[in-house]
């Protein structure tokens, strides 16, 4: 417990954009993030007034970073297993429980316990030689998904591979079928230890060489059993893997009649990954639900019933910016003139150095129409990056 | 500049709530606030990741705090004049700039200005003597109300006076006739250094003991050409008087026919007080309009283009959290409960000790229809200050 306040402290590992906003986030229920970030200039650290620096594979950072938080937390799944037992046995209260977050570290734990639980995925096996890439071919076609078993975000750990190309030396790997995928969804659910849940409405997400790009709230056209099915798979994956915070599903709508796959609909959802945190597919909340992802993980991590995570506009579309180039004064010259050609446009900037591909900050609309606020998002996200789309006469 | 991120950093003085969220809204421009606070438990000092500790009325303080900052701006009015006048003198980018901001620190020079302008007020004149309060009352009738013409806010500094009580001793003071109100307005207006300006809506506040307890976005029934009135006024004085950063100004409704005032729609409002500041009349706008009164006013002082300043909900009531007793942990156990009976509420506390009628906090309510809304958000502040009226069966 915070002395100063009588609230109860929380603690996040790792410093990236994820616990600045969820430090953003904590300012509102009165508290103050605890931040864990492996540098002082780390995008939580630049913001946040509790933090410490240190590694979160260093088990002394991490023992003494939990020393007085009433709850850790993570915006990250890297924090090793034996870490995470540690910290348990040393009474640190970890949300989520190390059991679960495993399934968020390990993509074949993952996809092992979900088969047993009858949840769709992709077909796949693990792989260590060319001859198990091939065996799994024969039966899913060319080209396959290679993905690494730990590690991967946004794009990295996760290959491509047709029929002569070399398996990926080092990690332990799995092999997935291509799926034929009509589009990406994504759906969260957040969970107290109480065993409350609230789901947010099912979205789009379209990706772009690995990287989300843009998220679309609700899901344009998503017939109401498959987003039904969606929430309900994410619910019952929350509980029967003991999630504690917030889980985002990423998953595959495929076409019914597609080759193979059954068509009925418990069969047109596939899952695809699972994180256990705040998640790039939930950033639209922050306007665009009556409670944000990040309100919803402190929430749930603080056992406190959790917010309405309804819609707060009929459509809500988010665009990720990416860094475009060297930086400099450049991003603030860009600002100014996309608040002078939108006023409605909602900025977050992660006070990140710009490099290429990285992701430094989104931008989120909200409107009535899915056409012309998917349109405004990437135009803004476009110039933020590009420099580009936005001068006289575009509005 | 804050050569780690490419933006420019903006200082506040003061670390109250205001700085708290201003920090919060500066978070998502990729910013992080300078705060000067005078106790590091300071609500901003809290928080804030770049804190400076140092009195207001400390010119050395001042100009340490200064140094690095591109724009320093101001959580209250209590920076005195002439240190004003060094920190400019020192190259130091002032916003509001001190001629302005004496007009929210000088209650007689605010008025002398409006009715060089030609705006209305409450018939006024300076006191120094009983003889003086008489004659003012014998034009207007008894009681009085009796103001120090610098230092007050929440009640402090303003006295009720009747035919035989004696003149506060101290301060230099004015007099004003008791207006026969109808209700109490507020309205907001930010003015960036190029000039934009962006209106809010018109909203009712209610006050308590001469603290504001509610505020109600948009003022119910009130007719359309007061409401334009009143902007025009918020946009007038704030282009006249030279405001840069956001004009909160509090209005008297009156009677059309009251005896005193003219039926016109010109004196059917007059001016109470100016703040050239965000302003607890616009903590509604942080959910209830598009873009927040703390992103608004650091906007405005960044010189970037205003945001939307639109509603985001048809009703959106905020009632301010008082402190009710003695603190310990109940906080923590009372918004346990108000988010069980109200999901949708929205909750923001400043990590104050509790003490008796010190605002700790505030909640937002959403909606469709005024009555059910006030209701909600009514209840939900008496409960987070009392523990009263929330129970079974009480939805």
């Amino acid at each position: 417990m915070d002395t100063r306040t009588g609230l109860p402290v929380v603690g996040m590992v790792g410093g990236g954009q994820l616990a600045r906003m969820s430090h953003q986030a904590a300012i509102a229920l009165g508290q103050s993030l605890r931040v864990l970030a492996e540098r002082p200039d780390d995008s939580a650290a630049l913001v946040a007034a509790d933090v410490h620096i240190g590694h979160h594979g260093d088990l002394a950072a991490l023992s003494a970073f939990a020393q007085g938080c009433d709850v850790v937390t993570f915006d990250h799944e890297h924090v090793p297993q034996e870490h995470l037992a540690a910290l348990a046995a040393a009474g640190v209260t970890l949300w989520p429980p190390a059991a679960a977050l495993r399934y968020a570290q390990d993509k074949r734990a993952m996809r092992e316990r979900l088969g047993e639980l009858g949840v769709p995925v992709p077909r796949w096996r693990p792989v260590a030689t060319a001859g198990d890439l091939a065996a799994h071919a024969a039966s899913t076609g060319w080209p396959v998904v290679v993905k690494a078993v730990r590690g991967g975000y946004d794009g990295r750990g996760v290959w491509l591979l047709d029929r002569d190309d070399p398996l990926p030396e080092g990690p332990e790997l799995i092999v997935e079928e291509r799926v034929r995928l009509r589009r990406e969804l994504a759906v969260q659910v957040a969970r107290s230890p109480y065993g409350q849940l609230a789901v947010y409405p099912v979205v789009q997400t379209v990706q772009r060489d690995g990287i989300c790009v843009e998220v679309i709230a609700p899901a344009p056209d998503l017939p109401e059993e498959l987003a039904l099915r969606a929430q309900h798979l994410a619910i019952r994956m929350a509980t029967e893997l003991g999630v504690v915070g917030l889980l985002a599903v990423e998953l595959f709508e495929v076409d019914a009649a597609g080759p193979a796959v059954p068509s009925t609909v418990d069969h047109r959802l596939l899952v695809n990954e699972l994180a256990m945190r705040p998640h790039n597919s939930g950033h639209w909340t922050i306007e665009g639900a009556r409670t944000s992802q990040f309100e919803q993980h402190l929430r749930a991590v603080l056992d406190y019933p959790l917010g309405d995570p309804g819609l707060a506009a009929p459509v809500v579309v988010m665009a990720n910016v990416l860094g475009g180039g060297p930086g400099g004064t450049f991003l603030d010259e860009r600002v100014h003139h996309l608040f002078a050609a939108d006023p409605g446009i909602r900025v977050h900037l992660y006070g990140k150095q710009v490099r290429p591909s990285r992701k430094i900050g989104h931008v989120t609309a909200l409107g009535d129409d899915v056409t012309s606020v998917r349109a405004r998002a990437a135009r803004a996200a476009r110039w933020l990056q590009h420099g580009t789309g936005i001068g006289p006469g575009r509005r």
